[in-house]
């Protein structure tokens, strides 16, 4: 039997338990659970075949009786003497995709970085539609190219347009940016006709994740009218390998920061806390950034609410991302095309001015959250590197 | 052993041969292939385990080679006698969502339909936007609710507000539409980071089928700006249960019909062909519209070849849709929308004027194509009944 070490302060204590998808060297992908600096393997610990898939879906459809009830023997399992083979430094693994991605859905929920980017894409008009203080704002995806932390980014190619060139010419993305965004998975899908009020979250989200939905501002800004995003983003978005579960969340739950005007009656009730996980943003090592989520304007309840408020089914492995995580400061901005004003304000980096992103450059995501009794709630860290477009 | 036998003149002869998943009473979904007015199980016909699968993805992933292999057995297989029980009167059997969907991305590549909705939505404005010659505009669709034909759509409710309302009410959409499009399947995907050129489409994609992308007006036109439509789509997408494979469209292969200005060269090559399909729309049984494929501004490998363009992989599944296909005459729009001008030409419909929708309402489209030798390729139909919002 073994110990499983857990440092004073780790943000990955009993309070957390994140759930993730690990292989040793020659090893199959299954699921483990991230202890102090270990992952420990739960196909071993819990000799449940629900564990030696290479995804947390099967396990996440068991619905929250379940992962309560895993919850509870782990923590208990972990703090005690646990099977040898069961315990591997995190340094030794590889890390997986945590789950079958189904329908990926993006928000765009915080005032401020929806308010910068209205200022930036369109100068002469209200930076906020008249639709965005009554719905959040979303659309879907590409989830076939969600990638787990540390996958390296290929600069995207397509059609740029500045605003003074006469026609379009094709070629490598030249503003390449991030957006540090905060999702939320699915373990317990819903029916096609049925709806998910903002009260049932919990029966059906399985935690919470970090997200960087890389973008590419050029392509971007010439092909999204009038149908959205596209191309611009649909090359990679970034994943990371661990899912922190709702009920390490408990203590991070704050109220919003205010509606106004009051939203329709779907979209009120029991739904209305934010989080209070604060992101720290790094470019090439070095501090450029903490976007607050507790300055987001919708709620993950909402969120899901809205979603499903048509109709629309829901399955294990379906997610939704917030948008951008912004704040008023300057240093909470969550993309480069906000925190250097369209490239116009460029930041210090290694002493460098810099804009968007160069072939080489390494981003790291990462957050924490309260939890109880002064520990942190640690979600790692979403990480990657820009190669040269092919 | 059986015969298999062809009415004259039936759009499912050998030269069609379009790929589907049923099952009987009792049995399990599996793959068959549609000849007259009988479904052949090639689980039986062939004796390969891939058609015992209860989606077309397997079948799909072993690529064109074999695409080509096995239709030419089928074909001299159901001309000569086939083996007991293998033979379906297609009435007793359920059709199923022929594979199992990826990603979907639907695209605006009729210049006509976008010109019409220009005109209905941004009235004051250029009907075409600046960039919508020069790429295939495209947004992703939510791939868990596509349904096979058959299924009934439930009104979505949502938030709608009409110009003249100071604000948004929650309700059942009350501009609920139809959009007549044609749809391409992935059958071997692409890896991240690389392109499918125009000139490699047919080693991607498999077959072709027909789409009802069911639309709230209502609800799509509040929602819609900046980031393209969500909840006015994402409810229900209705597809055909039989899938046409490319062998059997080489006849309906026709120039486009013209683009100006020239594209980028990723989008040259030897993409530039359309597809002869006309459609045909029933609402309660009477035909309303025929909308003719061969209008398309954009060609089905300028879509896919753009899909890729930055990079983005597919999968075995992924699908697109060609958006609405509207010609230049009236009775040749592909959505009510168009058809009745906002809602405010009413169209007649079993002598009764219609607009948008009503509970109740059975929409069906068909479409054919030119085969060899004067013979029709059909591509069967994708019905849906309008039940009342829960």
């Amino acid at each position: 039997m073994s110990v499983v070490e857990i440092p004073d302060g780790s943000p990955f204590g009993v309070e957390n338990l994140p759930y993730g998808v690990f292989s040793e060297a020659g090893g199959r992908p299954r699921v483990g659970v991230r202890v102090g600096d270990s992952v420990v393997d739960l196909s071993v610990l819990l000799g449940d075949e629900v564990f030696a898939e290479p995804a947390l879906n099967p396990f996440m459809a068991q619905g929250p009786a379940r992962w309560a009830e895993v919850r509870e023997r782990i923590a208990a399992a972990v703090t005690a003497d646990v099977p040898d083979g069961a315990v591997h430094p995190v340094r030794d693994v590889t890390l997986h995709l945590p789950f079958q991605v189904g329908d990926y859905v993006d928000y765009y929920a915080s005032e401020h970085h929806a308010s910068n980017l209205g200022r930036l894409f369109r100068p002469d008009a209200e930076p906020l539609f008249p639709n965005w203080k009554h719905l959040p704002v979303g659309y879907h995806g590409r989830s076939g190219t969600v990638v787990v932390s540390g996958t390296d980014v290929v600069r995207p190619c397509g059609q740029r347009k500045a605003p003074d060139e006469q026609a379009p010419t094709y070629g490598p993305s030249r503003r390449l940016d991030i957006e540090v965004e905060f999702g939320f998975v699915v373990g317990v899908g819903s029916e096609l006709g049925d709806r998910i009020p903002v009260e049932a979250f919990a029966e059906h989200v399985f935690g919470a994740f970090l997200v960087n939905d890389w973008s590419a501002r050029d392509i971007q800004a010439w092909e999204y009218v009038p149908l959205g995003p596209y191309l611009g983003k649909s090359f990679a978005t970034s994943i990371s390998p661990w899912v922190v579960p709702l009920a390490a969340l408990q203590e991070a739950r704050i109220p919003l920061p205010g509606q106004d005007p009051e939203p329709l009656d779907y979209l009120r009730g029991g739904g209305d806390w934010g989080l209070d996980v604060e992101f720290v943003v790094e470019w090439n090592g070095e501090e450029v950034a903490r976007p607050p989520y507790r300055e987001m304007y919708w709620s993950p309840a909402q969120m899901l609410a809205h979603m499903t408020v048509n109709g629309a089914s829901t399955r294990t492995g379906d997610f939704f991302a917030s948008g951008t995580v912004s704040g008023p400061e300057k240093r909470q901005r969550g993309a480069f095309i906000e925190l250097t004003w369209g490239g116009r304000e460029p930041i210090q980096v290694k002493g460098e001015d810099r804009t968007f992103l160069l072939d080489g450059d390494e981003i790291a995501i990462s957050a924490t959250a309260p939890g109880p009794d002064g520990a942190r709630i640690g979600f790692g860290e979403v990480t990657g590197t820009v190669r040269p477009a092919r």
